[in-house]
């Protein structure tokens, strides 16, 4: 059976990065050795990884004041790595409150300094973007989750601030064109639009770094890693090998600006069919949809489970919300075809001539 | 051009492995998904967790006292969760010095408590394993490193102390039989006997957490860790699934004791070959040596460069002494064939022959 892959992450990759990372596996550019078991030190992987950081750099037209790092630990790991680089004790972070994975960030923030809520989508369940903010001036810097997987809601702009801008893009970065050159750290998850879990792209504008007081663990500080050149211990090799694979596919395809298109076509073909059947309803304000990750619900509650048993017997996988949110999403990453958004249109079609 | 893999990590790994992972990564135990596209909650990847963390419970023969982690950040990001987990700011462990790695661990231990060291041996560039330690009775716990990768030496007893044991395996794990039940926390990069780069294991006795005072970052606390059972986050799933491949093919094969008996019989002939040769001569104390990392040089310093051009022209890597340390180092890990110590033996012969 065919499968369609509306995974929210781990996520669809693109069929020939697939049988290129698995060729090396067996054999990595005919050295007769697998990309499992070159040292990380050899110029064999140090190509890879070189290769790699320059790729995100170029994709996201960035000039030599960022540096590119492969971390590992997810984004996770950096809701606490962050404000322990950049937050001093008693300094003060501001942060939106606008999804789980905000939250986690704000949580671990307030272990090292003050958090200050720059804006909150709390009283609608998250289910849009805030326009206003506030912002304190003397904020360490301002923290926001570019797209929020969970909830279905994207930033579709810049949020204004005179402090230092920092992201988590896990879920929507390489999808679109942006002024990455505002941001002063970028980090993010593979696992979505840049390769596979094990792996965690941050970019960091050197000039925000080395200002705080406190101890920083070696392998937790930015300046030993920049200063290491991502090379500080062994790296998540494969990870970072499939997301130069990745990088590379996103290039040769046409970019960011190509990307974007993509998103937007096959965006406006689900919402669309989404807005025109009485059987289903979207989650969150029009304005703020994702075009990464788009949630709804079926009218009648009780067919919500009849509508995921058709999508598993056609072969999709990922159409469940979120465990703790519940309710359906669909994620529609980089590499997923606008062919797989039609077969699911057509489900949701003949869903809603049946039971809208 | 047939390789030999003498790699210090990452290092060699079964054909057999690297061929299933291979064939995962294009398509998973056929369910028309790759490994690196399913999501990790889903029941095909909390199998693959859950067989493998059981695994190095069964290979152990550890009881239901131990928990199994899957971590990321490798052991160098271990060098300062231990002592964040387990040393209070006003406690002391106590650390044997016997290596690169050991000094790192205390570097990174020095940040959240004191640290007594309680043997060194680095009077004598860390070339034996002193006998005689010092561990204050109100200890944390005592930390060392029971096989030192760069130096060439193996703990081949336990020390003893009336505190809670603390090992880095990352060099030797699942290479040899030991009584693990006497250890509260083991951990080890799975990049060398335990699969590939990306996934650390953590094995930790329940009872040792919970005693620290300090607040620890979510993601830095064994606990939530156990609590999640290894899934608090995305982990790095491809390199999970190739320490699972890793642990059932060490199973096949005969487990722990057959491991053991064929890095004796590598070591044997190694050591044997390099002890009746004038051209070389070994780096360690004999009755210390490792039996997964030989370090040794030429006679004449001059040779040195000769003989690694020989062992390249010949297919073999990783005879190359480590960066920081020179001379020469070859890795013997679990799936190194005796045959290809048996070449390497060769070419040692033939160039006493002609150099000795």
């Amino acid at each position: 059976m065919k499968m369609y892959n509306f995974n929210s992450g781990p996520a669809i990759l693109p069929a020939e990065v697939l049988q290129q990372a698995a060729e090396a596996v067996i054999d990595f550019n005919h050295i007769g050795l697998s990309i499992l078991e070159i040292g990380h030190r050899t110029e064999w992987f140090v190509n890879v990884l070189e290769e790699a950081r320059s790729l995100v750099k170029e994709l996201m037209q960035l000039d030599d004041s960022y540096e590119v790092l492969y971390l590992q630990g997810g984004a996770t790991q950096q809701f606490m790595q962050v404000p322990m680089n950049l937050l001093d004790e008693k300094a003060t972070a501001a942060y939106c409150d606008n999804g789980i994975w905000g939250a986690k960030a704000i949580k671990e923030a307030k272990l090292f300094g003050n958090v200050h809520i720059a804006c909150s989508s709390k009283d609608r369940e998250h289910t849009y973007i805030p326009r206003e903010l506030s912002v304190p001036q003397d904020s360490a810097y301002l923290h926001y989750t570019t797209n929020n997987t969970v909830e279905g809601t994207q930033w579709n702009f810049i949020p204004e601030a005179n402090v230092p801008l920092v992201a988590d893009m896990s879920s929507d970065i390489f999808s679109r064109e942006m002024p990455f050159s505002k941001y002063s750290l970028i980090y993010a998850g593979a696992q979505k639009n840049a390769g596979a879990a094990g792996a965690t792209i941050v970019v960091v504008k050197k000039d925000i770094l080395g200002k705080v007081s406190r101890a920083i663990p070696s392998i937790l500080n930015y300046s030993n890693h920049i200063e290491a050149k991502s090379l500080m211990n062994t790296p998540s090799v494969f990870a970072v090998y499939v997301s130069l694979l990745t990088l590379r596919w996103i290039k040769k395809e046409g970019g960011l600006p190509e990307m974007e298109r993509r998103a937007q076509e096959r965006a406006d073909l689900f919402y669309d069919t989404l807005d025109s059947l009485d059987a289903f309803m979207g989650k969150v304000d029009k304005r703020d949809r994702s075009l990464m990750n788009a949630t709804f619900t079926t009218q009648n509650p009780e067919h919500e489970k009849l509508f995921l048993d058709i999508c598993k017997n056609n072969g999709m996988v990922g159409v469940k919300g979120y465990r703790t949110v519940g309710g359906l999403r669909v994620s529609m990453y980089n590499s997923l075809p606008l062919s797989s958004v039609q077969v699911l249109c057509d489900l949701m079609k003949d869903f809603n001539e049946k039971h809208g």
